[in-house]
């Protein structure tokens, strides 16, 4: 028996064949190149194609970078050209019949799938990823099931409405997502560095557009007063983002992945000390914090794991 | 068939008996009056007993004040003493035997089950009570089922971390609670109180004992300023909470109960325009705010949900 996954990003797709207990069997890689629309569509079709004749298929699972609807079986993946309400499921289902079962979900989905199947919360049945990178979003799971929400958007944690009065640019990415993204530590930095005419820092020299989250982290650990406010700024929404995930969902575990964790993964026990202050008390003692263990295949092994659930597995 | 229903609260007890569609058949309230402990399970059990031998009992269901610990049957209920650590669900089944059909859980979650079976958000599955009284809580519908959690505490809405710096005084009741509840809105009045001097509008001559929050409403229908603040302030603060709430659940509905909707039910406009600065924006859209058709009922119709429920109603 093999299951397939497959994590589709923005840039490439990601394969891999497991066993039912999630081993690995071999895994591939293949950038998107120039595909668009359908193409991509295509590729989704010949990797499984490709990696079922190597092994039996029991099962195929897609993740993909956005939104699935899941009652219309359609795709809203902002990076792929044509992906606005992308048919996928109709699409691999004329491609493999009705027989053979196949399961899409969000790639926030399946990081929490992966982490719980094979990674840092495994067997847990109340657990939050929490991804911080470009964006930040989290993929939940309540007594083992997906939160979808109404129209498939739940998750979207970005959006925490943490700190007053509200600022206009968090119209585009949301409160959360706006200080306490990898972009949002430059954007922190920026209005430190407009507001503070006197600091000369590293983080003063580079060109702007060379000022990313790696230079903050990088000057962090040097001591610079700036990145440390940036950085202290963002431990304290981490931490009251955490607890408002405590607080609403009671989770065992929650794992922190993402680019950003990554450098920040060193900072873990000052979120949770932060988290700890302003959580339900009862809740908090219940949670635990974690880093992601699958790092970038978390996503690749939660694809398995829907692959398995498509047969039914819980 | 008859589906007995019973709302234990801190000081009486309702019960009523419902059709499976939901109709009252009857109901009644009988104080707990000095009632503690084993003495308030005997009082459920006769209840139950007394309704049956009027109708048919196909199933009860109680809900409780408090924490509902699901693997273990047992309640803790703060404000009912000796009930810490109370084994209800073996007090029921051996007073009923394990044929009848027996539901427990906490009150939050029954408001949200008794609105989304008979009252203002009939037929969701995706469904949030926001019961806003002297404390603050959330009753939580996710694809129809209830939001538990690892430990039974989710829904902990009153601890949600929505304004900086942190406070000393959250470490009793959470941040969003100390300001937007009954008890907050008057804990903000006091403070706005005694730092300007030179207010001697009407919220400064009662004594202090009878400032509570019905006062708070009564100035703010006046215009008195300080009051005016202090309803601006919840206003925000109830926005962002459900903000958050619509980011992180995309609910298609969010019930406003309790004891300050109520009072605050006209305001119910502009806490959703507050809400829709800060939420994820295909969330907000797809989420009707809505007060409590049901009111001091809630919970009673869904402790009746919940009989149903143990027969396996979905």
């Amino acid at each position: 028996m093999a299951f397939i996954g497959i994590d589709l990003g923005g840039t490439k797709l990601a394969a891999a064949a497991f066993t039912a207990d999630g081993a690995l069997l071999s895994r591939e890689s293949t950038p998107l190149a120039d595909r668009t629309g359908a193409a991509v569509g295509a590729l989704i079709v010949e990797r499984i194609l490709a990696l079922s004749e190597k092994h039996t298929l029991d099962g195929a699972g897609v993740c993909v970078p956005g939104v699935y609807r899941a009652s219309r079986g359609s795709v809203w993946a902002p990076n792929i050209p044509g992906w606005d309400d992308y048919p996928l499921r109709e699409e691999l289902r004329s491609a493999f019949g009705a027989r053979t079962p196949l399961t899409i979900d969000s790639d926030r989905a399946a990081c929490i799938l992966g982490e719980t199947w094979r990674g840092a919360a495994a067997g847990a049945r109340d657990a939050i990823f929490l991804a911080v990178g470009t964006g930040i979003g989290a993929g939940i799971l309540t007594d083992g099931r997906i939160l979808r929400g109404r129209g498939d958007v739940a998750g979207a944690i970005g959006w925490l409405a943490l700190d007053r009065p509200y600022v206009a640019r968090y119209v585009i990415h949301g409160c959360f997502e706006d200080q306490a993204s990898g972009p949002g530590l430059v954007r922190v930095t920026r209005d430190l560095l407009e507001r503070d005419a006197r600091y000369n820092g590293a983080l003063r020299h580079p060109r702007p557009e060379d000022l990313d989250a790696g230079a903050v982290f990088a000057a962090y650990d040097r001591g610079d007063p700036v990145a440390v406010r940036v950085i202290d700024n963002a431990i304290e929404l981490w931490g009251m983002a955490s607890a408002n995930l405590v607080s609403l969902f009671n989770p065992e575990i929650i794992v922190f992945g993402g680019g950003v964790f990554g450098p920040a993964a060193k900072l873990l026990d000052r979120v949770r000390a932060e988290a700890r202050r302003w959580a339900q008390p009862i809740g908090i003692e219940q949670a635990r914090f974690v880093t992601s263990a699958l790092g970038g295949d978390a996503a690749l092994y939660g694809a398995g794991r829907l692959a398995m659930m498509g047969r039914g597995a819980a």
